[in-house]
């Protein structure tokens, strides 16, 4: 019999009505022959009201008392669900997450380490639905541990994991994963499918759909996600493994990245000797600082060279003050930051396997006058570093030049 | 080192503020070379919100699962506690109902059965606060157990028992417990000790002050209760086994009770045999009917009696159905009933060994032409029905007579 794990958020258990038509969704998966486990969100804007709650009474408190007050939420909507589901006459019981989910790690930010499964699948055998809360465990020392702000994803796709799940649908409030960010290319489609991997790369484009985090345990743990809407009855997006079917005929490129939170870096006339850029690298790692778009050519018998990267816009006065420290030992002319840019990429396993996309990227923004400030590229992305008051207008010539607009579509 | 359990009720949990001058309570308690643990209720009006939650979420919802849903507010309020205990520099853990309360019975209205006292002595050995959620523990299944409705009294007494506690101290939104209530007498008094029996034989005085079934427990356990304001820093009321030291001199009558909550039943006409009166109580106590104030007195030579008794009013219609039932068995001649009545009592251990304050108390009201409809009496309790529209001139008259009015004290 199918195993499915069904992730509802926030938004989708705010109030009875909604934990309801919740509830009904999930009936239907279970009248449809599968065993179902549902993970639950607390109800919208619950959290914060007991995050702020926790402020108000300690500046510094105590993360495993920060964690026994959040964790409440989502028990809350898990009795709740389970009890709608009773009603509806759906066999249904709710599992606290210190009777099966053993954490690690540190109180507030845990990691889902163990699921007891065998609790688990006598429910699921005996044909109950089990409702789990999410974003939370029992730590090693038997307390309430949460994971972390926006865990609940995470959560389920690791209770998929840990029970074998064929499948975990995480329904939220947006219908799926779209080409591009819809509010940039008002033409941006829903993707059918699209790879872990080009989720991943998608990031900037998905991270309001689903946690970062629990895309690559999914890719991890081979285990398949559905992104689909709480409130339509739609099909959503599935994150797959490799493309199958009639979806491997989908576009070369899944969709278009657009990125405004980074700050480009060069320093200049540093010396042509081996080690000169892991000297300036490294210690910017060694300060957590995340160094992207790395740019480093040698301009030949000039004995010196130009090094260009960029950083995230918030950590740039960071980057700067180390950089300074640097000055002496690893010897350049100039530090020059700019952070008034945009990265703008092009996403899907089709450039894998065809140069020519990088290409015609560059062909396509050259046409509009867009310079390129850096560029990267991995096997399945291709990044440029633009200006950024001309990061929509490259986002929407590419939309259109990779045949990604809606009308363009079969 | 004294150990002592401090409870504190929902008005006191309402918000960090309250949360705050709760804090600073337990914490001078701490500081004065106590071990102390605090159990908690719910912020005021949480509980009512989550059972309107799952009244809307089932009809006839799970027990279980109304439990998972109702005992978050308690976490809530003993997590906010023990961080807020932390940030004032007072050494303080939560610990969860599910870690060291077992319940036994039925959910939704479990009993305490043991108390995981080692993990709780090795926290107060080493100097910290125990915080526990009220009203909670952990099913003979794994799950969570709460005890009932306005069980956080009980949960706090069955706490202290179980830790071999010095003292139980009730912290509530009134100041202790008074001579009778003062919306009736304003001059009634509040009592600086009152023992056990009286406190649970003013029910109707103290119903509002201290969950009855916690005095019960606190009986059976030897262990001495204190009822005092949560907002106000004065001596509230001790409650123990004897009075003691300048209290033995205290009034005979620690207080009047009142109740408007009875109804008066009579058959007329009853056979003077043997089992006839058990004839129609059993039946009554049967059903699950409290009969209370039963008087039968045969007329010499008659052949016939009356049975007079009170039921609460809410049971009356049932009684009378009971009753109605038993005519053929039982003869009786006619039944009559009358719902405008109350029951005014003198409660004190001085009735005891002092029979002439019975004899005062018919005189008192016999003064002010109040009509005994009925009469009687347990060791530290005397008790006449009246009419309802006399009672409170039946305990304005009393509480003077026995020298209870505020000014008389001294």
């Amino acid at each position: 019999m199918p195993r499915i794990v069904m992730k509802f958020g926030g938004t989708s258990m705010a109030g009875i009505e909604r934990i309801r038509s919740v509830a009904a969704r999930v009936k239907r998966e279970a009248e449809a022959g599968n065993e179902v486990l549902v993970v639950v969100s607390a109800m919208a804007g619950e959290t914060d009201r007991l995050v702020q709650l926790c402020r108000e009474a300690a500046a510094l408190h105590d993360p495993s008392e920060y964690d026994v007050v959040v964790a409440s939420g989502e028990q809350v909507t898990a009795g709740l669900l389970a009890m709608t589901l009773q009603g509806m006459g759906c066999k249904a019981r709710s599992f606290m997450g210190w009777q099966l989910i053993k954490a690690s790690g540190v109180h507030g930010n845990a990691r889902v380490e163990t699921v007891e499964s065998a609790t688990l699948d006598e429910a699921l055998k005996g044909g109950t639905v089990a409702v789990i809360p999410g974003f939370q465990g029992v730590s090693e020392d038997g307390r309430v541990a949460t994971l972390g702000r926006g865990g609940s994803d995470t959560s389920a796709v690791a209770i998929a994991a840990g029970v074998r799940a064929d499948r975990c649908d995480i329904y939220t409030d947006v219908d799926g994963v779209y080409t591009t960010d819809p509010r940039i290319v008002p033409k941006a489609r829903k993707l059918a499918q699209v790879t872990f991997e080009e989720m991943l790369e998608l990031a900037g484009v998905g991270a309001k759909v689903l946690q970062v985090r629990s895309v690559g345990l999914a890719m991890r743990e081979h285990l398949p996600l559905r992104v689909l809407s709480a409130f339509e009855d739609e099909p959503g997006t599935d994150i797959v493994a490799e493309l199958s079917g009639e979806h491997m005929e989908r576009n070369l490129i899944a969709g278009i990245a657009a990125d405004k939170n980074e700050a480009r870096v060069t320093l200049t006339g540093i010396a042509d000797a081996p080690g000169m850029v892991a000297g300036v690298i490294s210690p910017l790692a060694e300060a957590g600082i995340q160094v992207d778009m790395i740019v480093h050519a040698a301009t030949p018998n000039t004995g010196s060279s130009d090094l260009t990267f960029t950083v995230p816009r918030a950590s740039l006065s960071q980057a700067m003050a180390v950089i300074e420290q640097l000055k002496g030992a690893s010897g350049y002319d100039q530090l020059v930051t700019d952070d008034a840019v945009a990265k703008v990429s092009i996403v899907g396993v089709g450039i894998r396997s065809n140069p020519q996309l990088a290409a015609k990227m560059f062909e396509v923004l050259a046409e509009r006058q867009i310079n390129l400030l850096a560029v990267s590229s991995s096997e399945i992305k291709v990044s440029a570093l633009i200006a950024e008051d001309q990061l929509d207008l490259a986002v929407r010539v590419l939309h259109t030049a990779f045949g990604l607009d809606a009308e363009q579509a079969a």
